[in-house]
Order: C-alpha cells, then sequence, then structure tokens
C-alpha cells in the first residue's frame, strides 16, 4: 500500500497568487517546510467559487506532488474540482496565543500552507485505490492495514479528486510577541499560551469480536506535531 | 469593554446556499448551536474571490451578531471584505477520527459553522475600539482589561470588517462509526480517536518588570470545550 512520501525537492515558482506581498519573513516556497505542515494537518479547508465563495473542511492525504480530496459524488465543491475549476485549499496548524503587552501587536503563532490550482477527478480505479489506501494512512499510519478496503462499488461511489502542489506558499509565525519599546518596561504579562491537538485513547466499538487487536494508533496515538524533531510514529 | 455575548435565538434562514442538500441530520440553522461553535472556535478561514479563491485563516471574535475580523490595511480578503464582495467565514473545530471496519465509512467528527454574506469596514472609532477589545477577549476572557488598549493611531493602523451572522450553517458529525452489516464481525478495530486542543502554560517573555502578575488564562488557560457541559472560565 502506497504511503504518503516523497517530499519534494526546492521551491515552488513565485506567482501574482503567491509572491508573499507582506511580512516576508512569514513566508517560503520551500516544499519540504509545506510538505511537513500538509503531513501534519489533518483536514484542510477547500475555498472554490460557486457563485460566490464556498470554503468547505475536508480531510486530505497528500502523495508526492498531490493532495488527495474525497467525498460523496454530490458533494459540490468536489464535484466544481472535478470539472476544473480553480480552487484554493488551505492547512493550518495553530501553535500558540500571542499576547502582547499592547493590545496592537496580539498575534498567534501557527503554520499554514495555501495551494492555488486546479484539481482533476481521479477515475483510474487502480489510482483510486492507492488514493483511499492514502486518505487511510493519513488518518492513522497502518490503518490501511487494518480496515476492510474499498470494493469496486464503494469506489463508484466514491468521489476522489487529485490536487497539485505547484502553486501556493507556506507562511509560519513562531516565537513571543514583538512589542514596541515604550511598553515593554510596564507590568502587563506577555508571552505565548501554546497549544497542542492532542489524541486521546481509542475508543472502542461496543461490540468488537473477542481477540480484536487494539492498533497502536488506538491505544496511543502518535503525536503529529513536528517543530523539526522529525515526526513521530509509532 | 464588550464582551462577545447575546447568543442570538431561533433559527437563520434556509436559503439556497445553506439548504444543507446532504446529510440533513448533521446540519442546523440553529442560532445558539451555530453560535457555540464561533465562540468555541480561535481561528476561522475566510474565502473570497480575489479573480481566483482564496482561503486564508484569521483570527476573529464574535459580537451578537456580527463577527469582527482584522488585519493589516495592506491584507488583500480584507480590503475585498470592506469593499462588500461576497465572502464565506467557515469555522471548524475537530473533535475525532472515527475509524470504520471499512475505509468507505471512515469519518470524521467535526463542528463547523459555515456563513455567507457582504461585510463592511468598521469606521467609527468607538466601535472600532469595542471591536479589539472583543478580539482580545475571544482569545483570553480577562485579556482586554490587562493589555495597554489601542491608541487612535494604532486603530487607524488596524483594517477591522464586521461579518454578518445572518445565512448559514452548523453541520456536525458525532459518535461512532457506521458501518455496513455484513462487516460488523470482523475483527477489525473500530472506534473514534478522540482530539482535544490542549493549551499549555503560558510561556512569559525574558524581562518582564518584576511582580508583573501571571493572569489566570497564562496560568492555566481555559478549556473552550463546550460539548453540552457550558463554558469553562477561570
Amino acid at each position: 500500500v502506497p504511503r504518503p512520501e516523497g517530499t519534494g525537492g526546492g521551491d515552488l515558482p513565485i506567482t501574482d497568487r503567491t509572491g508573499l506581498r507582506r511580512l516576508k519573513e512569514r513566508g517560503t516556497h520551500d516544499r519540504a517546510a509545506m510538505d511537513a505542515i500538509l503531513d501534519e494537518g489533518l483536514l484542510c479547508h477547500v475555498g472554490v467559487n460557486d457563485g460566490t465563495p464556498v470554503v468547505t473542511p475536508m480531510a486530505y492525504a497528500r502523495v508526492g506532488d498531490h493532495l488527495y480530496l474525497h467525498g460523496a459524488p454530490a458533494n459540490r465543491t468536489l464535484r466544481l474540482i472535478a470539472d476544473g475549476v480553480e480552487a484554493c485549499v488551505t492547512v493550518t496548524l495553530l501553535d500558540a496565543l500571542v499576547l502582547a503587552r499592547s493590545a496592537f501587536h496580539h498575534s498567534m503563532n501557527y503554520r499554514c500552507v495555501m495551494l492555488f490550482g486546479a484539481g482533476a477527478a481521479v477515475e483510474d480505479p487502480e489510482e483510486k485505490f492507492a488514493a483511499s489506501a492514502a486518505l487511510l494512512e493519513h488518518m492513522a499510519a497502518g490503518r490501511s492495514g487494518d480496515a476492510r478496503m474499498p470494493t469496486e462499488s464503494e469506489l463508484r461511489k466514491t468521489l476522489i479528486v487529485r490536487f497539485p502542489i505547484e502553486e501556493g506558499s507556506a507562511k509560519v509565525r513562531s516565537g513571543g510577541p514583538k512589542d514596541d519599546e515604550e511598553d515593554m518596561g510596564k507590568p502587563i504579562w506577555a508571552g505565548q499560551v501554546p497549544f497542542d491537538l492532542v489524541a486521546r485513547q481509542g475508543v472502542p466499538e461496543d461490540g468488537l469480536p473477542e481477540g480484536t487487536v487494539v492498533p497502536p494508533y488506538a491505544a496511543a496515538y502518535p503525536s503529529r506535531r513536528l517543530r523539526g524533531k522529525g515526526r513521530h510514529t509509532t
């Protein structure tokens, strides 16, 4: 079963949409940095123009230079992407509140990837199967070896689209607040309140057959935090 | 200082954009349910059409029947909203991975609000000041009483927009996987892996003056989880 891998080297090109007009120090087009964020996130927000803008949260998985998105064939956003319309896919990880002495300099630490482009429906049954496996692996490493994999009929009932990682950028804010000099001596607490997305122990369904093995990701879901320490796996 | 309150009663109207075409059981137009999600979230994803779709993560705060968004006056998404273009604001809270026996029935538990509409720039200095306070209070209850509040000059350098809560819906998935009958006896672990967004203890900046009080939200940030138990406050 294929696994999300093959982190792209080098940079994505700088375009009108990804020129990082402001706060350039927070932006990067480096593929490895972008892939690390994409591989850590669990949800993306997909924007399309359906007469007016529509932003929908979706699961996804990265495989090489693409993301896969999936859902019911009636899903309007997926149908528009399958039809080849322009879309924006954004993945955001919240790391901390940044509390400055002044209201003005409050901020958040986050890591975010925005991708622009046009996707396409995945029609080939083998690629559809592989994408289904990748979507499971993205949720929990090993899951595609444990779950009952899709039948041809189930694959026909699933709309999967491929979205290219070819135009986009990452933005990262980290560190503490940047206050003005005249506020530095004031007795106002300033600093960061860090957040972690923490998984609790898996909650099994009632009536699992006796002897059902509890997989590692259900016993203790691995941290998805990267923070430059390498991905923690089971 | 104003606080986000005044949860709207009743339902938002059902429109073409919010008719909840599929999986109706997951959707609601109930304002109290929507406000609970909006008040728990820390980030929204704002979609506009800037030639092509653009989805940007932003901080926000709810006050009554509006959200406030803010940023630098050069922020393109905010400028478009200030100009009155149609936008979509989505807030998503991830609650759990839902691991079914079959790949096909894997899902996620989430709570999500999607709002549609046209916003407007906040021009009145008093409303701008109040919105700034609300944005701080949304990050950490009590912060607007602790931080050095904005000067007129700082308010001029901040673009704040108001976005109406008048067209939209909430979608909620909860509970375990729904597998097909023929998979129920298979020895495949199925259940939920719940997630919590957990705040760690605040990390103070170096050089805070001696005697600076550590506020409660920095010592132990309150849980934002609602889950029907009422909001936990300090």
